[in-house]
């Protein structure tokens, strides 16, 4: 393939800049060095080898996974140590037997004797064992038992009797996307980190060995000051960033990785609207910095450098319609890019933007593609 | 392929109930031969031949696309008659040329002299015609030039002395999304006529043919009361509907065509949450009704007939994950659906929740699903 420059591409298009991703990733690996714990990469967020092979410590991984079909993906492409960190659905079990078939340790979670139930029948009918860990809830955020639930020893118990390895604890503090501050995260990572010791050590006191005890989001792995009892960390979206994280203070906004290469096609100039070819359809309908102090609407408009132009931001979308203005809103003196002229777009939340797309397109220097790496969707 | 039913799907699945689709197209058949225009089908909603075919008065069209990949996906299929509704961009040039060569009659928009001089260029060079209508503003929505701007004329002039055809003028009336009762749509639709028929009466007056005059969007394609002077009309997500138009009154929550099939895979009880495996990556960002009298969260949960349950939405999501409970957050008394139970999940917005899957379950009697229909998305 004949390299392509920036100016080359047709919009919108997906553009990663791997210089600024190998930064994310030096980051993340000294702190996970700091920690002293294993890092099992969350692959959701990119779903492309090509990325993730930087992410893991070995080519057999681990690497976390959030759908079996990157489970499946990774697998094909000789990862073998996978956790699957949704509670099991009963309909995913044939998927899941024939990922073992192929190799795979692949470990599932639960929080709840029904599924563990299901597990064991299963396992019964089957001949089968699957490897568990039992998903702790540290935050009240989503799923999981209280650390210090009674079934939470019931469960180990009745899987343990059942033959089954219940191999750990795992937590995920995703509320720390709605901290307000640093100090607030680092008091996260802590009750994070205290809820899932709690809860393996319970585990143990049971009779059980508990090997691991995991946790994980990218603001509270970057910021917990110490992991002990910890077995190992998840974390994803670190490596991409986005303006979510920036708001967060997570990141600057120079660290952000992916941005949505798009083209002006019109104007309203007296509403002080530049009209894009980038809508929702290319940023996606994350709107995840509405509630944070500084909205940046459907995403943050830079020159073709990746530098925030003037403060425009996407004030509005339509499904291949993105409409940029100024964020004060000013009409007198707006910025008229003509016809033609590309911009680069940083979004609010890199997962939802980079599902719309099938590739990265990977950015050097001086505005070169330096490869296509393709992605997936889907389940 | 053997027959699967619902029961048999690993989740999540999107769900395309046929019955209902044939329903929804005779009824926008039927309005469209009452107003006497020519229907041209947005197939940005569906991207999918089986549906398009569906949808089409010949196999070689008229169709509207919102990207080029659509029109390349659906000329490979046959269709030749398709109009391109977005502003064109300067890097879609090459793009568009190699459409016509392949025999396809793409017509292109502009609402611009910057946009009519980058064409007339590009044609000069290129020794090609591009055929255009001019994009009119009929609610100050989005792109477009005001109905009775000086520069409609002075663009449909210069266009034609640089030997283009200008086909004609288009709008589009998305504000009929906001309209808050039927009243207000049809009066949207026949300010959208109005606006459009009065831009092409000052290009007639002004010596050019436009036998082009064309509106659309399913709010006002399907409320209009007539449409004299208009010569097609077009819509998209009239096919499938969704809650975002269930909320609006254009349809019935059993008009609903596209459904998540979903199931529970855990509980956190006290707080009268059920988790289910389709969170925003399965159902999209989208939360169209967020600004409706009725919030649906990210959707409306029913049971595997496709009748909605006890007043379920989901509540939130994350990115695999979504917390259904009851619209008045009742703990007491909340219904307990045991972790495998399927249900299935009306989205806000059919356009953005279809786009997160590469093909359609196709549902017949019975809960037997008789087909898989491919789709695609991206650009």
């Amino acid at each position: 393939m004949m390299k392509q420059t920036l100016e080359q591409l047709e919009t919108p298009a997906l553009i990663l800049d791997e210089a600024r991703m190998e930064r994310n990733i030096a980051r993340m690996r000294e702190q996970i060095r700091r920690l002293g714990v294993i890092f099992r990469p969350h692959v959701k967020t990119n779903k492309c080898m090509e990325v993730t092979r930087r992410l893991m410590e070995t080519p057999g991984g681990p690497i976390t996974v959030s759908t079996l079909r990157e489970a499946d993906y990774f697998a094909a492409h000789g990862v073998t140590d996978i956790l699957y960190a949704v509670c099991i659905a009963p309909n995913k079990l044939d998927h899941v037997m024939a990922l073992q078939g192929k190799g795979v340790q692949l470990s599932l979670i639960l929080d709840s004797m029904e599924t563990a139930r299901i597990l064991t029948e299963r396992a019964k009918t089957t001949g089968r064992r699957f490897d568990v860990l039992i998903e702790v809830d540290s935050d009240g955020h989503r799923s999981g038992l209280a650390p210090d639930a009674v079934e939470l020893v019931e469960i180990g118990r009745f899987l343990e009797d059942a033959g089954m390895t219940v191999k750990g604890v795992m937590t995920h503090a995703g509320s720390s996307y709605d901290c307000t501050s640093v100090a607030a995260i680092r008091a996260m990572a802590e009750q994070e980190r205290a809820a899932i010791v709690h809860a393996a050590e319970r585990l143990r006191a049971a009779g059980m060995a508990c090997p691991v005890v995991s946790v994980g989001s990218t603001p509270t792995a970057l910021f917990a000051e110490q992991l002990e009892g910890v077995t190992e960390v998840r974390a994803g979206v670190f490596v991409f960033f986005d303006l979510v994280m920036a708001g967060l203070k997570v990141c600057r906004e120079e660290d952000i990785v992916l941005s949505v290469l798009s083209t002006v096609i019109g104007h309203q100039r007296e509403k002080g609207w530049t009209i894009l070819d980038a809508g929702w359809m290319a940023m996606s309908r994350d709107r995840g910095t509405q509630r944070q102090p500084v909205d940046q609407g459907y995403g943050l408009v830079c020159d073709l450098d990746g530098r925030p132009m003037d403060d425009l931001i996407l004030v509005g979308a339509n499904q291949e319609h993105g409409i940029m203005a100024h964020r004060d809103g000013r009409v007198e003196g707006a910025l008229h890019l003509p016809v033609g002229t590309q911009v680069r777009i940083l979004p609010n939340h890199a997962c939802p933007t980079a599902a719309q797309y099938p590739s990265y397109q990977v950015l050097g220097t001086d505005h070169e593609i330096t490869a296509t790496w393709q992605r997936f969707s889907g389940w």
